[in-house]
């Protein structure tokens, strides 16, 4: 059996030890391990190739994806589908497994449905906001890289009278910035999905200015597109020079972390077990176990941020 | 209510946090910190002090202990630990929170039963071996120091032909050498807790040699005391230089990962929670949840390593 | 002797390890060391510590600076300057060894001609921007960490066709970002003192795209004030999606590197070498050498890059 | 004309870095670039392959070298020279240029005398032992992976008291261990090239135990082989437990600083500028420049440890 395995949507660390486990898990289980460079462009254009142990050597501890990743509109047409179907029956390819968001996966399930190519989808982004799943390839790292920036800035920050503004990644879902603010300690967290109290906010920053504070930590989620905003918030409400990190790709380039080449690991182990006989599914992790599920189930579903932290982080949003 | 804090055997990464934690927790539940330094030993010496924000405030990076910690033998003599009672109740301490191991339990649990102290254990070790919890502050932090060595290693390992030794932590538990060869990907795992078979390793390195591999990393618990002699085994029986890497106290020094603080604050925030109505009890952390158990459970039940890991590992092991 | 050290002006990496060699340094040479908080500000406010081992304990490896610095309104009325004076008096104060830039020079050049309290100023800026002088406390730090932000996007970077901006620190001096640039074999470098050439740059980008090239990375100074504009111009000129990363104040926060240690400890060690005999001077490291120079010979030259340096980038400049 | 490089004895951070400038240069100056893998071995086996931009692509941060490197004992035999030298003609190399220590020097320097093929030396040892040279490529690197591994330490060894014993890389040469112990505040500081005495050391640390010092770290170099002695010697004569870290080949895979990615390139760039015109020299680094040498020069004078950081250290030796 030949399967390969493509990623797509935004790159994210963690998927070059999921190519790497790939290639192992393949040849134990006797399947022939191929690539697809730059994702469903790259179906679409018959950049297919077979693949080896030495392909993998040495990519375990790279962040991003040594098989490229791109965004297609090409494949909204169903010719461009069709086309991307022959250059898989070309190169014999029975099967595909594909790292991304849920937008890669209803991809291929309207490409399972046209074409039948059987195939496993594994939640691989950064903002770690696909439904009933608990954990995406790629987040315990940039939670890492944001947590090592913002204790570098910690550091200078207490040598100065001065509030940082932090912007981290994620468009729709603040996840990393709530994470990330609730383990760093940060004093104020603003992110998309709930809506925060500026007023509160500078009513508690001036009493705690009274009492000694001297410097402010503030992290904000990418999507809300404010941090300049904050930044000046704190120059005229809080009066308090300000500064702004925006940490960008940084955060998807960061050496996977040993919980993210575990939990890669497991991902890639039960999508590979589980494509013969139960294709067409999305491996996903919930209370602490890989599940496989279908893909309508994750669409009808909407995903909610974590009760508790969100609970943690109400103080830092002013609610 | 004053609720006083110590750290007690071997320390870890994610202590310093959870003591930051303990302080503002503490302060919101309207009870006053203490810390006492030194642990038991300071116990007895009546190192005692109340606590502050300002004691913790940039300590949540930081590895290690800032309250010290200690082995204590004169704990074991009675008059020593009536001692260390007088200075709690000279002090006024009503309540103890120890981060340890299962030995400090036990020191604190024949306290309570001596002189009625209410206390919560929190597991505290980079052996992660306390029976029914999944894990013990400064494992994830261990895990990554040692990722990082191994990934600096294969990076001049595949320059040269020669096997590497890298001894990690852990006396009588494997579980970081275990997980870490299995997290990056080693040739060799050797741990305390299973029988290996350099034979059988020896027939795969040979074959593997000839299909062109180039080196070798193992990955061997200190427990075993056999880094060196692994080394000239793969000098006289597979005919590869070799050398020793001893990482040492760098594993309980890293700065605390995401995980670490995360599961820091839920471990004491369990604890301080349930220390007036359920004390004398040990928080463990088990199938994602924060659970509280008796000693005695605890004692009674024997530690073991996570089968499916072990199962990845047989090959590392020659079994 | 009383010798008091300030931190004046930005903070860099590297002042903590000259903080703690100051004491160090005083003990060995019969001087008492004193702090002065939060720069000017607090030499005026009469924030004046005496200073001991303990308090410079394990801050070698701490970015930012304890004694805190600042920017001083007050300092340019001689009103304030007087109050400073007889703070200095009150706590009998010898002697200064101010930590900054040339501005912080001034304030103590005024000072001495006025009350003839004697100095030493020793360069202690991320900007390198000090005339006669090659090297500044910070600058090692700040590439570094530059670095290290630089290869952590260069792994995601190739894993798909887009253009990175990092923004790096430097108001009027772009030194970081041209070291930096030729360091990390970046695409593009521009700075405030050079004229760039978009147009020539954007034939070449074409070029290159034609023969293969897949990503770029641009580094900017943040002097310029273009970051933005310049990911606008690779979306629209080049067709190439684009990211800005701004690393902000993490460049001030590192972990002091080898050479910063060693070079602040022969800074901290000239200065105090010299303070009696020959005072009101600035240590100045020039052809591998650390000399003294009059503040006016300073003032009076002109700051200039490295003319190796400019050339090495004037192809990334597109000129 | 048509230039290989190869890489020789031990490997160090900075060897792919210094391969990436030099086919990047090679192009510039209209030469062919080639590699020859695996040392002088691989070019007695004829492991030579023209080189290209691809090849070098991504590089730039891993420690190692991706060409390989050996120590070739049939180089002593001048058969194996003399297949080694036919290999050369039939791939039409007309000049090499060596990445290693003196002792691959003095082999191509043979070579050149028997067979007339131009070569440049570049030196590169973490060992920083070549004489009328300041600069090694790798060494700023392994300073400061082993002044990350002491911070690590520090942070626990002031959780307990203990000795700690950390051993660096050097074998007949400790200018590793000298510079990282006065670096990094070491209180041991122990070398093949000084006559350290235990004795002094021991009245000194006894004298500090009772002004309240609570951890010792020692540094010792690999040559002596005497870590586990002082480990032992601390527990007995100074009554501290100790602990061994061995910090191996970690010190050669670090990714490389910034100064080492500069002055690698300036090493490559000296080098090919003068290979035509001045070949069989060695590029030494003095006295902030990059100097030619002939190799009898450098064979004829003596390694000598700088006298400064000798005076430095003295304390730390007993002495």
């Amino acid at each position: 059996m030949n399967i390969a395995i493509l990623t797509s949507g935004g790159d994210s660390s963690g998927m070059n030890p999921a190519i790497k486990k790939f290639v192992e898990c393949c040849y134990e289980k006797n399947y022939t391990p191929y690539f697809i460079y730059d994702g469903l462009e790259g179906m679409i254009d018959g950049k297919i190739k077979k693949a080896s142990y030495k392909d993998v050597a040495g990519i375990i501890y790279r962040g991003g994806t040594i098989i490229r990743s791109s965004r297609s509109k090409r494949w909204y047409e169903k010719k461009y589908r069709k086309i991307a179907y022959e250059n898989l029956k070309n190169n014999k390819i029975d099967a595909l497994i594909i790292l991304g968001g849920d937008g890669s996966f209803r991809a291929l399930d309207v490409f399972y449905d046209e074409f039948k190519i059987p195939f496993m989808g594994i939640p691989a982004t950064i903002d770690n906001d696909i439904p009933l799943n608990e954990y995406t390839i790629g987040v315990d790292t940039a939670l890492n890289v944001i947590r090592e920036a913002v204790d570098d800035i910690r550091d200078t920050a207490s040598s100065f009278s001065r509030a940082f503004v932090i912007e981290t990644m994620g468009r729709e879902c603040g996840y990393l910035a709530l994470t990330s603010a609730v383990a760093n300690g940060a004093e104020m967290c603003l992110i998309p999905e709930v809506k925060y109290n500026l007023d509160n906010l500078k009513k508690r920053y001036l009493d705690e200015i009274k009492n000694g504070r001297s410097y402010f930590l503030a992290i904000v989620a990418e999507g809300l597109n404010i941090s300049y905003k904050i930044k000046e918030w704190f120059e005229k409400e809080i009066g308090f020079e300000s500064r702004v990190t925006i940490l960008g790709h940084i955060q998807r380039g960061g050496s996977p972390t040993v919980i993210e080449r575990l939990r890669t690991a497991e991902f890639v182990k039960t999508a590979l077990d589980n494509i013969e006989k139960n294709p067409d599914k999305i491996v996903t992790y919930y209370d602490d176990k890989f599940v496989l599920r279908d893909l309508k189930d994750i669409v009808n579903s909407k995903y909610e941020l974590d009760e508790n932290m969100l609970a943690l982080a109400k103080k830092l949003m002013g609610i």
